[in-house]
């Protein structure tokens, strides 16, 4: 019997070492594997022998979409994401076009280490306390509502965890959202960056939120900008849960 | 020579199969696997052959002294959180621990899939946009700023997570919560509930943000709340992100 299934993956920030079992499962029992060229390149180190299709960046809804169409098929599908695939990842299109099929899909979102679990464990501890997850991308969303989020985050001192801090277009967001933020923090406030967290050419810093401007930032970064409790402590920033110790 | 090493492993929210595979290799290589009672039965089933110190809920400090001893004895040794141990678990309290000592202890942490990222999977795609993450217990943190903090969030039209959403002496802060997100949003909101993701007796509902009080809500349960553009289709909730399909 023909059976349509389609999995959004969520292969973790990096290689191997940071996938769950679950994934790894299931890119295994996969027909056939889609994904942005780079994470593809990731998967067929794992799994040398399978059936792959890598697509370009910024093709998200063609990519998803030649998805759907091979599970329609009867092919089981796995369609990878960096990170947790329900984090501005691939699984929200593809549950959007699975409903709009006439024919019925089996669909599962396998979820993932997201970027700033792992950036977090990189820089000590700074999400301890209540934080929020901002991308700073405004292909898909208007740049006064990221803003305002920026400020509503700033005023409810929520650590904050930045997605698409910058790319080659947008170099400014990064620093219009710290100014925000600097209207509400000190601007000793710890900013934790980490760099292709888990991948080869891992790297991160800690700098203060005056400073944010010297970092080295790019669309490969995750930002983590502490909260009025944050402190920097040999080298690894800490949030405080309150504990007397 | 004596190396003392101690290493904050996520174990991910359920059994194995969400957990990575850097955290399955620390917990084999660990001489000593210290936790919470109920996550110390999980990893024995794995590894049935290792030394373990299981403490009760709410020896948190207790459980991080000992663990950091143990470090300081020569032994490489394992502390398990459930879902990531940066987030709302026990990486800050090490860190502050390891950090107070006088000889060095080389520490890390292991990311793991938090608790939202599994019940997101499991309810569809709710976080595809910006999100917030607030834990609800006011064991640690003054109820007015974490009132505070869902009212700057529903006024940034977050998305919102809530950890810790009720406890057996807590049980009217989920409600006083959803009152305050229908000062701006909807009664007819989205609202997953998710109740041990990724366990033996994991269950699920979606309910409005109007009827969450009839909604079956403890302390193994997160809650998701979905922002101005969630709707449910198919038994699923979407936070859309914009892209026309
Ligand atoms: C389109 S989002 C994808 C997020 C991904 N689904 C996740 O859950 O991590 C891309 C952004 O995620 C962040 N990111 C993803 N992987 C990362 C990594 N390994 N190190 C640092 N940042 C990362 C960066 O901010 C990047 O601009
Ligand atoms: C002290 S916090 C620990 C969070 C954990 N470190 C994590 O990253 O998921 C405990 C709260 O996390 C949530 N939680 C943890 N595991 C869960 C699971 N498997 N299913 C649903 N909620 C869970 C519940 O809200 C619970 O009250």
């Amino acid at each position: 019997m023909k059976k349509n299934k389609l999995f959004a993956v969520g292969i973790g920030p990096g290689g191997e070492e940071h996938m769950t079992q679950k994934a790894l499962k299931v890119l295994e029992e996969a027909d056939i594997i889609i994904g942005y060229t780079a994470y593809i390149e990731l998967v067929k180190k794992i799994f040398p022998e399978k059936e792959y299709i890598a697509t370009a960046m910024k093709k998200e809804i063609e990519r998803c979409k030649i998805a759907v169409e091979q599970s329609l098929e009867g092919k089981t599908v796995a369609m990878v994401s960096s990170g947790d695939s329900g984090i501005y990842g691939m699984a929200g299109i593809l549950l959007q076009l699975v409903n709009a099929q006439k024919e019925a899909i089996d669909f599962e979102v396998i979820p993932g280490v997201t970027a700033a679990n792992a950036a977090a464990a990189i820089l000590g501890a700074p999400l301890m306390h209540d934080f929020s997850v901002i991308s700073l991308s405004d292909l898909m969303t208007p740049l006064d509502l990221i803003m305002k989020r920026v400020e509503c985050s700033a005023e409810g001192d929520f650590v904050i965890c930045l997605y698409n801090p910058k790319s080659k277009k947008r170099t400014d967001y990064i620093t219009k959202a710290a100014e925000i933020v600097g209207k509400y923090r000190s601007e000793n406030t710890p900013v934790g960056i980490v760099r292709n967290a888990g991948r080869e050419d891992e790297s991160s810093e800690i700098v203060s939120l005056k400073d944010i401007d010297k970092a080295n930032i790019d669309m490969f970064t995750i930002v983590i900008i502490g909260n009025s409790q944050s402190y920097i402590e040999n080298g690894k920033i800490i949030t405080p849960r309150g504990y007397k110790l």
